[in-house]
């Protein structure tokens, strides 16, 4: 990688990388952090976290109240500035509200961002119990359906990378954690246009995708509907659950070809 | 502004808040832009343009193809540790979903951020017709029905400071833009304990907002119904609507003190 010695040694900006990742510092877990706490998790002296921190409370980015520093609601400009650049969102969302109207499941819709599916866009059923997923969750690729579609999209060349080099963790003692088998499974997966992940991700979980495509016929994300296995075996889920899974991701990529010439 | 100059010219990091500026430069209208259009939109010479851009694309926060540069999904990682930082919009989830269901209408919750309202959750109701709000939205408080709501609970120093330098543009005909007025409207919602907005944000668009307290009895948030006109008069949304949204408030309040222990 002689380009990233070259960019890094030259033209990369390293306090915008410390930057960010003091921002990343915050999270659900730590919403609010000291100084020392900010410096111990991002790697950074106690006087450069302190430098950061400040300017990101002088930007508006970040309140402090003189100890304790939390992430203040403009850091979702940053965000959202990625969100409302895609249109795919906005044009998914009522074909996923119908969807879930229909089937009574939650419905996601998911790009890859490297090894990992990432959400931009879902509408959850109306439970009692609901899953922390939202815009922004981030799964590995492998062990999810819409990842699964996704990967069996992917240039030949980056996958063969991909399956020779991505950790296969067994999430659930059902994960697929053989290269071999993945790639099987991928295979089958793009020749029948969908992906049935059966708990490899979490105990209980089923989840269904299909690809959505672009105008060029390239597969630019991913529609799912995931199920409690209560729900009702494989084989029921396939049966109630593809024939609307598969009109909604049509309905989407028709309104997106529509959209495209704007 | 003494502190702020010195802050300025002593510890601020100006990397940090020009890189963050080049991410903001992304947005609905402006998805792909060239390095040239990223120098413009941000005041950067074109080198230093280019170097925030390099080191965002090797970061992986931006995609290029040579030319053009997008943001990518990690993006959602900055925005994201804000809201994952914040248990309200989790907490207040399943209560919205349940007024939504039964009203028929849009439910949101948002903050105070400056002068602006934004949002940190939303359930829009199931419509032909859908606005583009979304997580991250903001709108100027003054006129919202959330912002009202959230305006009146201030502080009355910060109050007087706003009262007095605020620009209260008329967005519709019928928006309050007399400080006098607004003052004693705000008044009014912090007796009454609701904000009732008549298109002033909008035409055709009436929003009803109550605020969210926290542990200290402070408040912390506000959430929101919104209707069409078409619904029916101010009068009909105050009899249907106020009382479904005052018992949200309430379990949302009751959920968040139920979870303050952790």
């Amino acid at each position: 990688m002689t380009d990233e010695v070259a960019t890094r040694s030259g033209e990369f900006v390293q306090s915008l990388e410390r930057g960010l990742a003091v921002i990343r510092a915050f999270d659900a877990e730590h919403p609010q952090l000291t100084l020392s706490e900010v410096a111990r998790s991002t790697g950074l002296t106690r006087a450069a976290a302190r430098r950061f921190l400040l300017t990101l409370v002088e930007l508006g980015y970040v309140h402090t109240d003189g100890r304790l520093f939390s992430l203040r609601p403009r850091i979702l400009d940053l965000g959202y500035a990625y969100l409302s650049s895609l249109s795919l969102p906005e044009v998914a969302r009522p074909h996923m509200e119908a969807l879930v109207a229909q089937v009574h499941e939650s419905c996601s819709v998911s790009v890859l961002d490297g090894d990992e599916v990432v959400y931009v866009a879902r509408v959850p059923t109306k439970r009692i119990m609901t899953v922390g997923i939202s815009v922004g969750t981030r799964f590995p690729a492998y062990a999810t359906s819409m990842g699964r579609v996704l990967l069996a999209a992917a240039p030949a060349g980056w996958l063969d990378d991909y399956l020779r080099t991505a950790q296969l963790r067994p999430l659930t003692r059902r994960t697929i954690t053989d290269p071999a088998k993945l790639r099987t499974t991928l295979t089958r997966i793009a020749a029948q246009g969908y992906a049935l992940v059966d708990q490899e991700l979490e105990e209980g979980l089923r989840s269904l995708a299909a690809p959505i495509h672009g105008d060029n016929g390239s597969v630019i994300a991913a529609v799912n509907v995931s199920a409690h296995a209560s729900r009702g075996s494989f084989e029921t889920i396939r049966k109630e659950l593809l024939p609307p899974l598969l009109a909604t991701a049509k309905r989407i990529e028709e309104d997106l070809g529509a959209g495209s010439g704007r």
